[in-house]
């Protein structure tokens, strides 16, 4: 099945979409009976192009790579000369939009009224924007189920690492209690680099910086906003709330010492940012704090910037998914893998 | 949608599926959509019962419960005069055959052609039985193919911890390079006990016994027959090679001694009996083997009977899960788990 695909934001992650559906065009055709055509592209930085027919997808590459603009592509537009992206979705005739312009989430804008427009205009969306999963998740399902289309999100949380894939599939026919997870790259590579090379948290945050890991600003990584959102996603999709970001109790690192590493350690324990949701007394109950945790937590052994999640369930109590977090290919996957999902559901 | 459900085989994984299916009826109902008859029951040692209508499954579970053959069941028959399981499931008008008998690795009978049955005879087949996979994976999913309907293994390798579904969802996309595991339970707790509480093999491996992790003859689970059986269905289903139960290089973990673990541990490292599958020179390569593994290896911290398997992709690099790998209930959750699949394909 050939399907026409959208994309809205076409920086890093957009770019990743792009590369794999390059290199690996043959591969899902013959094994998965995937064919892409990327009918349009927008992004308020690089510019755009409408063709129906399908973009050259590596002669896009070549030119993005090259750090100009899309007017730089035959019959591409400069950001200047792009029409508002609502415009093109309305009219690009794709049956899938991957959203991946940049994370709002105060306000979830404009990714929120781009989803909305490609739902009610009877397309697929898959995003890897935490803004519009955080704040209007049950309203944007529905709003896809009114028009016979999916809403997905797998990259918000954890970047391609599945694990709403695994709720939906794997797990399905359980009930998730709690989840435990380690939500958040930077912070757990600074925490790994205060135990295991004796840095105070200044020295290796500098180090975080320094490999970009962590912004300029920290505050979103070190302080668990970016934490707090994903718990909001996993609070709702995976336990049924209705959570906001600011029910999430939220706690950073950055009052963590080197001492309080070493005498945790030295006690057989290990600080580790964890985000939590849990099923208490009929509301969910959502945080991000720093724990100690046992060494046979199987969150304990999670070092550097990866990610995981355990999944309190009734029936195969505690599985838990470890993976990347974060990543250009990992990120692009994670939009992959929604399509692929969209595909296999209209193939069977 | 109501599937007609037909039990072969219903000892432990057996009694488990029906308890859940008891249990959690109305929430697989709601959620799911699902809802099951079980048709018939037939298990060599317990008997056999055949209902159009569906069993009470609470009084089936009462009468097993109790120690009792299925002739105190109403319309059951005891083992005696239960006919050939072939001729039920060909008869009992199931759409769906969940066959739970015990392995035999070396022929994969009588299962395998229990499910050849069901699968000529239009019904899908979800199993927990690691003969017929290990043995004919290609050719019954081949058969599965011709006649329509699926055949399915989720409870083969780390009973219900969701490998497959992962491989053919989340994952979907990335080429499987290499998976590397923790796949059996009892192994892993005896080199726990050795290392934490300072046990020699002998010692460690009393208490398995003692706790009913290990059998009184241990050596399919000590000397990696087990495990050897789960790597060649893992390399078979998820690398796509044609490996056969002898082509495993298999060594067990009985000559791992509490000096060599000790040593280990104040090098930094801990024994694993690894199971290995990986894509070299066109060929699949499959092992069982103790390894010292770096305390930072995912698969390290997984301690007593808990398993695990890594999967390293071209996309997502690597991704592990964590969970049982055995259980009445997480073996009978691995069977509901491929029946819903099953019937997600069906309702989509």
């Amino acid at each position: 099945m050939t399907h026409k695909i959208g994309l809205v934001g076409c920086g890093t992650v957009g770019q990743g979409l792009l590369e794999i559906l390059d290199r690996k065009a043959a591969e899902l055709r013959d094994k998965h009976g995937f064919e892409a055509k990327v009918v349009a592209i927008s992004d308020k930085l690089k510019g755009s192009v409408l063709a129906p027919d399908g973009v050259d997808i590596k002669a896009v590459l070549t030119v993005l790579g090259a750090g100009k603009t899309l007017d730089a592509y035959p019959g591409g537009k400069g950001p200047a000369d792009t029409p508002d992206p609502l415009e093109m979705i309305e009219r690009c005739g794709a049956d899938m939009i991957a959203e991946m312009t940049y994370t709002d989430i105060q306000t979830g804008e404009p990714a929120t009224s781009y989803i909305k427009k490609a739902l009610q205009t009877g397309k697929n969306v898959a995003t890897s924007n935490k803004g519009p999963a955080a704040l209007h998740y049950a309203a944007l399902k529905s709003l896809a189920r009114v028009h016979g289309v999916q809403f997905r999100i797998e990259g918000t949380v954890m970047s391609g690492t599945p694990v709403f894939h695994l709720a939906e599939s794997g797990l399905a026919g359980n009930e998730v209690r709690e989840v435990l997870g380690i939500l958040n790259g930077t912070t757990n590579f600074i925490l790994s680099k205060m135990e295991l090379d004796d840095m105070d948290y200044g020295e290796a945050l500098k180090l975080a910086q320094k490999l970009g890991y962590a912004e300029a600003d920290p505050t979103a990584d070190v302080e668990g906003f970016d934490a707090a959102g994903k718990v909001v996603i996993l609070s709702n999709v995976l336990l049924g709330g209705s959570v906001a970001p600011a029910d999430v109790k939220r706690e950073g690192i950055s009052a963590i010492t080197r001492d309080m590493v070493k005498e945790a350690k030295a006690q057989g324990f290990r600080y580790k940012l964890i985000g939590r949701a849990a099923k208490e007394g009929g509301k969910v109950a959502a945080s991000v704090a720093p724990r100690k945790l046992p060494l046979t937590d199987p969150l304990a052994g999670i070092m550097g910037a990866q990610n995981a999640l355990t999944f309190d369930t009734d029936l195969m109590g505690k599985v838990t998914i470890q993976g990347a977090g974060a990543g250009r290919i990992e990120t692009g996957f994670s939009i992959l893998s929604d399509l692929l999902a969209i595909h296999r559901s209209q193939a069977d």
